[in-house]
């Protein structure tokens, strides 16, 4: 029987994609972070990434107004860079329509994106027009970063506590369309220098699973913790178990993970009340694998940092 | 009725989109030609196109091989940096695909677009997964130019000869998934000073209009001098007028298409031939409106330069 990429799963095809395609010398970060990272001649980093939403399967033509739309095509890309700590610059637009689309649809699509694209000082400067049986938006976004504020997913070392922006869970109600990319809260914590830093787009255990890969080292969650969102509450119908398992798997929060040093932590934690009303919340922290089986092995979990 | 895109045409909405979304102080040259044109810090200029490939628009999986598919949806965009007489440099991929896709085909589809990547040192530096009904795949692609020898469409000047690169027409029988694109013809012509310059993607005619398109001005082509390819002359069955019809209108040769002063004439076409085994030929030139009714009056056509 023929392999397919389902039996693979997205992650599997990514490790074999990063075995077909050679690894370029000029790369600082190629294949498998949030952005393509490469250093520019003047010395600063430039940041390419690219991401396409697809009808029906990343927004539904019945429930999505086309103003969210083209804020989320956009939107998704804006993460990306915040993850990376980067400043958005800017974006192409190719977007693939049936035929029979009213151009009251890409009117809306291209309000939503500019205004977002406006928001963070972006220009749209170009793209490409396809047609298809299903509407489609692929943009490639193209941001700098300063080399010493340029945070990656690998990074996190045993100690350092794993913080999250927001509150997460049950995206699904309305935040997937409507999200604020955190690209000012990603260069703060950039500034902050955090450890490593990914954006929230697979749900959080698995975003997190990416910081934290190293053989030997885990993490370990205070589920108390979690910031649950309203959204998460209100699909679980006030269950708060099932709230929480909202916020742990739900995808398209697009909030950012970071991990954070106990010797940066406090300053993090103090500068980010001063500057943004959104919660910071340190959830958890990387630790050795062999602590994490010994308070499983206590019931004791991890409670308190 | 609403109005829909198909009513309006792809360029009447492209001149829609550039109305939507407001030209940034940052660019060259932004919507409506072959690629964007920033200022990169440094002093050259970068370049940034996206492009999209869609399954049954664009290819057919039942035609084409994987390694094809690859190579086209990279190639699109290497044309596009081609005609701003630009390097490419760097790519990322975004690859909608079906559950039900083979690894063999996602495998294939990057060795195409790796193969065609090395031929012009592209590094592939990143990309992204989608699931979806069809298959597509959007490229964007990032390049840079020297500022004094980037090439537009607009530029064209009354009496400039129109020229073309390669053979025009027939590309279905296989050229518009295989064609090489003219990067390096791009950079001759650029280097040599060309007035504006656009790729065949539409088909001559359309991708002319495109060049030529200030009022009172206009083109005269001789058609005797259009170099008609052998698929075009397969496709005809022999018959040369049909052919010509091919030649003139086929979508998809990635061939390129320039404009040269009388001055620089010359110089171009001795050089090319030392350079370049593909033909380089002169087919028409630009012309006052009057002129070319007063021409029309008189039936004589266009014939020689």
């Amino acid at each position: 029987m023929k392999k397919t990429i389902e039996s693979l799963g997205e992650f599997g095809l990514i490790d074999k994609i990063k075995e077909w395609v050679p690894r370029s010398p000029k790369m600082i970060c190629g294949i498998g972070d949030d952005t393509a990272v490469f250093r520019a001649s003047s010395g600063t980093y430039q940041l390419l990434t690219i991401d396409t939403i697809v009808e029906d399967i990343d927004f539904k033509l019945s429930k999505a107004r086309p103003e969210e739309i083209g804020w989320k095509a956009l939107g998704i890309n804006l993460s990306d860079i915040a993850a990376m700590g980067g400043t958005p610059k800017l974006a192409v637009i190719s977007l693939t329509l049936p035929r029979k689309t009213s151009l009251q649809f890409v009117k809306g699509f291209y309000a939503g994106a500019g205004k977002l694209a406006k928001k963070f000082n972006v220009s749209i400067v170009g793209g490409d027009l396809s047609k298809g049986a299903k509407m489609s938006a692929s943009v490639a976004l193209l941001g700098e970063s300063n080399p010493r504020r340029t945070i990656f997913r690998k990074g996190a070392k045993v100690g350092d506590f794993i913080c999250v922006t927001g509150t997460l869970g049950g995206s699904i109600l309305g935040k997937h369309l409507s999200f604020t990319p955190r690209i000012k809260e990603g260069e703060f914590l950039a500034r902050h220098g955090v450890s490593s830093m990914i954006d929230i787009s697979d749900g959080f255990l698995q975003d997190l699973n990416h910081l934290v890969y190293t053989p030997g080292v885990t993490f370990m969650i205070s589920e108390r913790e979690i910031p649950i969102s309203k959204a998460a509450m209100k699909l679980a119908r006030g269950n708060r178990r099932k709230a929480l398992n909202h916020a742990l798997s739900d995808g398209e929060d697009f909030e950012l993970l970071c991990t954070v040093s106990p010797k940066n932590f406090h300053k993090v934690q103090k500068n980010w009340r001063r500057r943004f009303v959104i919660p910071f919340t340190a959830i958890g922290r990387v630790v050795r694998s062999s602590e994490a089986y010994r308070s499983q092995a206590r019931r004791l979990g991890f409670q308190h940092f």
